[in-house]
């Protein structure tokens, strides 16, 4: 694991402890100096603080090599719980995860939409309490809540700038508000960005220590994890894929900028286009009218299958961008509307990325698809609380950090 | 500074103590734990083994705040050098640099050309012996060598995928050879990725934590850092801007994508397109005949400025797509060819970037020329050679570290 605090700090991270735990299933206190690079008294005394909180419990003795046989933990996967929720006009999504990495609980409510957002997040609100009390998760026990959505984020606000369909949230104070309907400390954090810790936290990447998510639900972005952290840039605005240009003369994009991925390849272009083509769209969510769209290009309608392969082959493109640009060796499809559409998109993908990777010497980018594509932002803001949480007293300010994450209400949890 | 090493390990980096009081000018020891984010008993122990081997020395006292005045230590910038050697087809440059951040001789002779990698080699040992006789640097105090090139590199052979007017380099063992002809520790590394240090090294990133460097040789890359740490990927390949796509239907490139930066805006792209447009080119080196290029364009001539404006556009919607994906504060241009053409290019990024960046609302990108453009690779390379050798127990295989370069001949100095 990496840290960076600086060597010699005495201070060890909770979080990454307890990843480290979990990940290992049963370790014991020896394995787990080596694996946090750490020394044998700060793992000690690390280790005691959690068994006292009722976190890591000793499980037995693992099988002698001579010596004293080692004392084996394990962590108490139901001690703590954080909720998850990623937030979007088209839905959405809400997921109950323990300190095991399993998610409990899930549900997925219709979107944002044209409500305004102080009604949005009342309901929100509700629709936290019904999940909580059906799951039967103590609320003393939940540690917070992580909220995602699309779009940059800043330390003041929540969003600064949004996606057409959002712009009433412009500025709206999400996390202080969400904080005062649920009663619980708010981590916001961008959608894919919080994907990538949903993959790795789901075991989605594997062995692979530089990766990346590309997100699609209404657009199209990404996240990079290096050695289990994510990578977050200046002000936590990485990954912005979608908007990465991909034709010098073509259409302006929302953002401002012209020949954006998303103006040809992402979810809400589409389904526009398909609609202006006289395509029959249910009329639902974006989401789920790209994912009419998706079956009517496996269903072999010809336009249909024109724009999901234009698109394909824009996502393929900045694949090989975001590829040549970070240098991955693993591409997770992840994001509601690849629960629809990654089978179409995944061979475009990988052959495109084998033939054009500029490293293709050195090593290859594999791509595969999320098995929790619907819920991986989620589940990602639910472990970021996790993480977060357990770690209160990390310097701020790394560059390359999940602990930025805009922890913006500090409140201790309350019974919602 | 950050590390990779892990919390609570006893080690110390040299190479960043070394920066660290470099950076300083002159500090103490407590001083030097607060910035190293370490404890006063390995910072001293650290700083002692620095003064026994001569290249630290204590300089005098503080101004008193109270209690017993703290030592001041500073470095002994002479007591040793670094040799750095950027390889392109069209020019070599050449580098001594010494501990303290300074460039004590430097060379710039024709390039690769087509000459055999063999004799180039050969030569590059000549000239190097020439400039560290004519410069007057004891042999003894040299750490060792840095070469860069372009283009994807390996662990075993140097050079992996090559430019084409250098493909009789592909799979040359670049290092072996040097290390032979030269009888120094030799380390190899991207071009861009050495300017990125060069940058640092020599101070032109200011304050700024996340930057990267726009590197134009004959072709285009970039080089990110992050917290003075190069990030490196999966495979020490990253930042290649030159091949990510701006055109997703454009002509075929080199390195088998289509509609790559390089086939628009790159140097051996224009100076190709000026001459099959009757511009006059003087039919030297890529470089020099781009510079030609770059003063018609200024002289008013209305097929260069045409071919120029659009090659900047190009680079600005490649600065654009950088910034969306790794969100940085700062972009530096660097590399031989902005040395004549940046004045060109930097207004047109900058007024790019003002209005396309994602999360404009949150931050700039600030766009500056390197005043160390023309030398910037090969500085870092000698920089990389110093951090390198002064940190050789640190732990391989951290996924963002510049201590990953490729360290091929581990051999010791000896005298040239």
């Amino acid at each position: 694991m990496s840290t960076h605090t600086g060597v010699g700090a005495s201070a060890i991270n909770r979080g990454q402890l307890v990843d480290a735990i979990r990940r290992a299933g049963q370790v014991s206190r020896v394995e787990l100096v080596h694996r946090m690079g750490s020394n044998a008294a700060t793992v000690s005394t690390a280790v005691r603080s959690l068994i006292d909180d009722g976190l890591v419990v000793e499980v037995g003795r693992a099988a002698s090599t001579g010596g004293k046989p080692a004392v084996l933990l394990s962590l108490v996967p139901d001690s703590r719980f954080a909720l998850g929720v990623s937030l979007d006009h088209s839905g959405i999504s809400y997921v109950v995860a323990n300190l095991g990495g399993a998610v409990v609980g899930r549900l997925r409510r219709r979107g944002a939409g044209a409500d305004t957002p102080a009604a949005v997040v009342e309901r929100i609100g509700t629709e936290l309490t019904s999940l909580v009390t059906h799951v039967g998760v103590d609320p003393a026990l939940l540690l917070g809540l992580g909220v995602v959505s699309p779009g940059p984020i800043t330390g003041s606000n929540g969003m600064a700038l949004t996606p057409p369909a959002m712009q009433s949230w412009r500025d709206f104070p999400l996390a202080e508000s969400l904080e005062a309907s649920t009663g619980l400390s708010v981590l916001v954090e961008n959608d894919a960005s919080a994907a990538i810790v949903g993959e790795y936290w789901s075991g989605t990447a594997g062995a692979s220590r530089t990766f990346a998510a590309l997100y699609m639900g209404t657009g199209i972005g990404a996240g990079f994890m290096v050695d289990g952290i994510v990578y977050r840039g200046a002000s936590g605005n990485t990954g912005e894929i979608g908007h990465i240009c991909i034709d010098l003369d073509g259409l302006p994009c929302w953002c401002g900028a012209r020949g954006c991925v998303e103006t040809v390849a992402a979810p809400t272009a589409l389904v526009a286009a398909a609609r202006s083509r006289g395509l029959p769209m249910p009329g639902l969510s974006v989401v789920e009218d790209f994912a009419a769209l998706a079956r009517l290009s496996q269903a072999g309608d010809p336009v249909a299958q024109e724009l999901v392969t234009r698109s394909a082959r824009a996502v393929a493109a900045a694949a090989q961008s975001l590829a040549n640009m970070i240098d991955v060796d693993l591409i997770v499809l992840t994001g509601p509307s690849f629960t629809s559409a990654g089978a179409l998109y995944l061979p475009v993908i990988q052959a495109h990325l084998d033939t054009t990777f500029f490293a293709r010497d050195c090593h290859r980018v594999e791509v595969v698809l999320s098995p929790n594509a619907a819920d991986a932002a989620a589940i990602g803001a639910a472990a970021l609380v996790l993480q977060s949480e357990l770690a209160p007293h990390m310097a701020a300010g790394a560059a390359i950090d999940n602990r930025g994450s805009r922890r913006l209400a500090r409140q201790r949890l309350q019974r919602a």
